[in-house]
């Protein structure tokens, strides 16, 4: 579940209220890392965190508006979530650079020091998660309103890319090999 | 921003600690309308709540690691929740039918008294909101590491639905017209 998303919902406490902010993560076999930003400030003192990955898969429309939903997947890890430094918090960027984007850390420059001290990352251990899942038809079969009922699938995939203004560099491999992939 | 998604994230503090929900919207000109279930037990009470909606439209893909992002719309909405009750509940739970899945307040069987006291919806006030957004090209234009930079977007469509199993009826129109569109 991890491995096919990139973008996390990050839950931290600010001010005795919950703020939910969408961020990129990465992952290896002991932590999830978020990149910070604006929900680190609150996180300094090793407050609990909740990072959810979702994924949509799909509309379920059932005979009854009661059995109407969402296929969906989703994971919410609980921890405390703690803010990296050094070489650890460079390794746990590689791994998130190339998390959401496979081939980037060999393709572009690397931060600096200063660009380093810029950028938060936080991980929060992969110990206490609750997964849910909820995929097929409508639950609603016996149900006798006789009418069309059905699963309306999402398709999720990259379209060609954009490259930016005055770059006269072919699009890499690396990044054009997504192109019409599912995700 | 509201009228784009249908799945919202919703935060609220459980036992002291953040928990973020997935979990479906719908609104009018004064709330956002989510389904409650697991969350509404912490929300009885009147507590705060967050409802964080985002569109990701990209990775961002730049010269430097420093600058690698997401382009994407966010909207978090900060209030009191409240559990809705009677008319208000039916009619905030036909919205938010409506807006995940137009027709199908016409075209499917209306909640009975059981199911409607099964059904948990939240009312948060579209009074405080922050919103973000984050589009178009790299921002490190001028780094001198001179390599391709661009922005990789995403497609999101409706694929065609897949019927339920002893379904003999056509798919309705109302359905089959979202098929191909994007989201």
């Amino acid at each position: 579940m991890l491995r096919e998303g990139f973008v996390c919902h990050l839950g931290v406490i600010v001010d005795g209220a919950p703020m939910v902010v969408p961020t990129v993560y990465g992952f290896d076999a002991d932590h999830v890392y978020v990149h910070g930003s604006v929900a680190s400030r609150s996180l300094a003192e090793g407050a609990e965190a909740c990072v959810t990955i979702t994924h949509v898969d799909g509309l379920v429309l059932a005979r009854s508006v009661f059995e109407h939903g969402v296929n969906y997947r989703s994971a919410m890890i609980y921890g405390v979530a703690r803010a990296l430094e050094g070489t650890e918090k460079l390794e746990a960027l590689r791994c998130l650079t190339e998390h959401i984007a496979p081939g980037q850390w060999e393709h572009a420059r690397r931060p600096n020091r200063k660009e380093l001290a810029a950028t938060t990352i936080l991980a929060v251990p992969l110990e206490e998660a609750s997964v849910k899942v909820r995929q097929g038809p409508p639950g609603d079969a016996d149900d006798p309103h006789d009418v069309w009922a059905g699963v309306l699938p999402m398709a999720h995939s990259w379209a060609p890319p954009v490259t930016a203004p005055l770059v006269t560099h072919p699009v890499p491999g690396h990044v054009r090999r997504r192109i019409g992939k599912p995700f």
